[in-house]
């Protein structure tokens, strides 16, 4: 695992440009007798282990692309490629589930089912691989899905998982309020657009503060707000930009609809005219309660119980909420923090590195939850 | 006039830059048989007409720098400079008093005193050429100033002034708000500098609206907001920047310390650190009682009654200000609006133009004025 | 008119309940030779001196209501009315009216023209006096009009008007935000009517700051609010009071349509109703020209120069107005303060009293202004 | 169990003025031959029952007090006590809480442990009754606690319950805004005392939405805002009345201090003062993990496995909260809703009513739970 993850690092490629990442992957699968298909909704490889005896079908998911930073870290596995990076592991999901798939392979004969190793490109940048991964198939015949995150703030040794939601809903939206720009001595003769836009940033966040359910976890931020050109010229149009992050999509939807109101309803009281839209991200991850309760009990032939931790939902996204959209499974977070290796870095820092002996334990609940469910199905 | 005038907007100079415009009118004022004097603070030039009898020393002032401006009107005396253009009417200004120069040197022994034609350089672009040019002397000896603006929104036929405040102190300020950037889903993690600019907005406004007598004009505008980009990052900094118009320097003081405390307290709200910078501009210009009132009178001998009128501040500045800080004086606008010869566009406006008529009468009014000083004091 | 003076302000009437008042003013003018009409227009007293010979005729103006207040000088003649006082000087008005009333029936025979009485009832409160007045005939025939305030911080010997606006139109407005109410545990299923309200606070300031003229004078102050009736129930409804002021008719109108446009919008954008209701008061106080400067120059025959003063406008309302909207004239401010004799408080205070001395300059100003008006004219 | 809730329905007592009611209380304990203490911490009542054989102790706890509504169901056991109503079913808490002391009495001497009966006054109104009766020793060699609410919202024949928190803690807040009042036409001359408040709405709610974590559940509520009494006096101060609710006490703590530096920043650059006034309320209710599964565990052999809901926690407080910051235990909420018994109406509500087959689920849980704490421990 460690050979491989190394080998990823130093050579990754960016989200929707892999080419030689799923080449090597296919080829290691095929190494182990696995049937593979290339090319699955883009740049997905996909292995299909039969075993030996009949049963369900699990699926295991790894993600493979890396992201556009400076790799800053000095090791000897540092990307060899300017200014792209394994910085949020990816290179050992990869590593991991090939790891994982030597060893079913190797018993193969006496699974009671099948596996479908599903490496899937293009997670980072949305649209994604996982939906057209699905869409050309990868899903068939699998009746459950298992897959992990590397995570660097948990404690190497340690996995975190709940049930219901784990992972956000990711959403982006653009605000143009459109006013009419004019001398900055003469208001009046125009319509400002700046504390139009204002305005709205004030508003909008008492949608969250406000107009929903305080149970119900929310963000919404204005990440981005650009206007003017001159210290002496109104301007006359100001854009917006930011994102809103929710675990229950009526409470994303209600926000949509919220926030289209404060927008017309603004730029109407002050004679502006606009333009608002908003793109929904990944979905938020859901885990399913009796799955998610599977593999705490198969986790725990791995690790002691006070290794396994029930932990907040994480208000980032992640794809793998397409997979638990169409079949039951669960998706948890394994530890790599350690500051021994220097691997105290968050995801998507320059300096990011992990514990590879998170690997191990990924790897090892990820086997045992397989073989458990084919066990007792 | 028109020749001269024609000839300059067809070679315009951009402020601080001027190299030929002032080589011409020293050309020009030599050839009249005036002394004069270049490289006066810079590239102003300064003429002086010493009168056949004893008197008052009257200084008559013309700007001559153009504006960054592409000209797009199609006249035989287009600019022939390309991104420079003539477009605030100092090609005019410069022309009517050449042409005020030639009649005074004609009557040069009857006149009861003396006259400095202080052409001026650098009037667009603060700190301008004012200062320096009073700074290197040629106020010396001067009892009274008078100047005109040629006017685009003012009729051909009319002048506009009045005694008081005419035009504003047009100040620039500019404010870094300095947060704490971070991931969009955590803002509990960040100082948002997008919220906290988007509160200055709102409160600066409430110092016009609340905080100074409604009695006295001024605006607060911000007209640049820049931060973040990113739509899922949180911006760590905002940088706003605007203008203030007043005409009272109490109120333009208030003003500053004002926004300090709204800035310094909205900062320390949020945890956010700020910086500040307010650069005054050319103050107020604001003419003296007793000259204006002789200037109207003078006027009249030219002009009907109807046709000057009492006019309201203008919110824009100049720095003929600085003149009339020093010596008593006034500044009048001159009409040259007229749609029969397309001059119908505003000042700074790539189509700018003038009925060049207007030069005859600023002329008109300027060399009475000059004349009745001389005969009255 | 010492005596008359302190014998109203011993017996103070409440605005639009004036009896004794009116009735002792009838009194006086019958005394002296005068027609009087009572009754005119509601508490209103008319009196009507004919001149010897033809000629115009001069309208003179004094109100006469008193205001809820209780005094709390001691002085011998204060207040004998338990919360009613002259705070405001109307009682000096008054006896400055009957003092020139006697001068002027004196001359009676002289006078080229006629003169009119208009002693008003119930300025303090509109709709006020004048309106019904002027309905009930009190301006008929009456060619000019004149009136003045004595006023708390002009110092005794002095008087203070100006040309076109000298006093605001002062009206009212009261906005009902209709939200709905709840537990303040559970927002979302409110509409906070204290959210929405403030949010209006904020957002009709930037119609001073941003949307009219910054040359035009106007004030739009929020002086009352009022929700909610427990620190844990969101308020159902916010109920917000407050006034406007302005000179210009054209900015009043569209300071109440862009109120409108914003209340509408606000409380659209968050699902609220609104009831939103402008009453405006009396109309600004505007100076006509040329009778304003035949005053300056009959008071300059009472007074030095110097102490004739070009005032600022007052942002505050008088039914004066009224009259100056039917026949032109002027308004002019009569000093009245004085330390030595502890004149020193302002207006509808419980201690407001005046220097006595300015009623002698009043009268002498009304007496010269109408004499030199028949003179002339 | 229903004729005494009735009883206690008709003859409603207010917080803290409870008398005849737990002087009912007592006499039904001692009539069971529990030994009773009155008068314990103020009005609650405390009874002792010791089991026949050794082991540890369970308390019970229900509260008795009423509420200031007038009562407007037409029922025959309608309070009979005009304005104040038992619209909480605190009534129902002690009948069935008398209930299972019969039974628990009648088994006594199989008992292996001993059972304290805690009858509460003063829930409602905060400081409450809880902790001065604990001061009083009502935990004395308690070893676990139970308690249930029967809930409005919640179908008769339900309970439901979570571990962690379960309810609010629910704190009161005001704040005195002191500006300086002045005439509505002067704002200068003023500190604008809504302006300010209003500013301090907006901002508190970026508390919630901007600086703290979005997975914790929190609400920011001004209910009540007042300032001003005329519509054209700038008010000179305004309150500010409101609720925060919370679950984490870390939360809690940092919204107060955030408040404060809002409160303090937002005055200071109005130049205003201010008082910042914060009770905390009842801590949130926080069910221990533990004895929740084990309540859980007993409830399923009253109720089937659907009838049991995991909940999401109230936003309303409770100081039930007090006795497990001392003990461990639970508390859970039965459900009581029936539109066949015209038992729809929410808590607090004048038509307020309950399917009285509530109180026997109640009991049974509680009774159940208690049996099986006492034999497994």
């Amino acid at each position: 695992m460690v050979e491989n993850r190394r080998f990823f690092h130093q050579y990754p490629e960016l989200s929707h440009e892999e080419v030689n990442t799923p080449a090597k992957i296919a080829e290691h699968l095929r190494g182990l007798g696995i049937t593979v298909r290339t090319g699955v909704g883009g740049n997905g490889v996909v292995g299909y282990l039969e075993g030996g005896k009949p049963g369900k079908t699990v699926a295991l998911r790894a993600d493979f692309d890396a992201l556009p930073l400076q790799d800053k870290k000095e090791v000897p596995y540092k990307s060899k490629v300017p200014g792209v990076m394994h910085a949020c592991a990816h290179d050992a999901h990869t590593s991991t589930l090939l790891g994982v798939a030597k060893v079913l392979s190797e018993k193969k004969e006496e699974l009671n089912g099948n596996i479908v190793f599903i490496h899937q490109f293009g997670e980072e940048l949305a649209p994604g691989g996982a939906m057209p991964m699905i869409e050309d198939g990868c899903l068939e015949n699998v009746d459950v899905i298992f897959g992990t995150h590397i995570w660097a703030t948990i404690p190497v040794g340690e996995i975190g998982l709940r049930s219901g939601p784990i992972m956000a809903a990711a959403d982006r939206f653009q605000i143009a309020v459109q006013g009419k720009g004019g001398h900055g001595a003469s208001p009046h003769e125009t319509i400002d657009s700046i504390a139009i836009g204002a305005s709205l940033v004030s508003q909008l966040q008492q949608i969250i503060s406000r107009r929903i359910n305080p149970l119900e976890p929310a963000v919404l931020t204005v990440a981005s707000f650009h206007a003017g050109n001159a210290f002496n010229v109104i301007a006359d149009s100001a854009t917006i930009e930011g994102t809103v992050r929710t675990f229950n999509p009526e409470v994303q939807d209600f926000i949509i609809n919220e926030m289209e109101l404060i927008i017309q309803s603004t730029c109407q009281g002050a004679n502006a005219g606009y333009q608002f839209q908003y793109n929904k991200g990944y979905p938020a991850v859901v885990n399913h309660l009796n799955e998610t309760q599977q593999l705490i009990a198969s986790a725990k032939k791995v690790l002691t119980d006070d290794k396994i931790k029930t932990m907040e939902p994480i208000m980032g996204g992640e794809d793998f909420s397409h997979y638990l959209e169409k079949v039951p499974g669960t998706f948890f977070f394994t530890g790599a923090k350690n500051d021994k290796v220097n691997a105290v870095y968050p995801h998507h820092h320059p300096m990011f590195d992990i514990d590879e002996e998170s690997m191990l334990i990924a790897g090892k609940v990820l086997l045992t939850a397989t073989l458990d469910y084919l066990a007792q199905n």
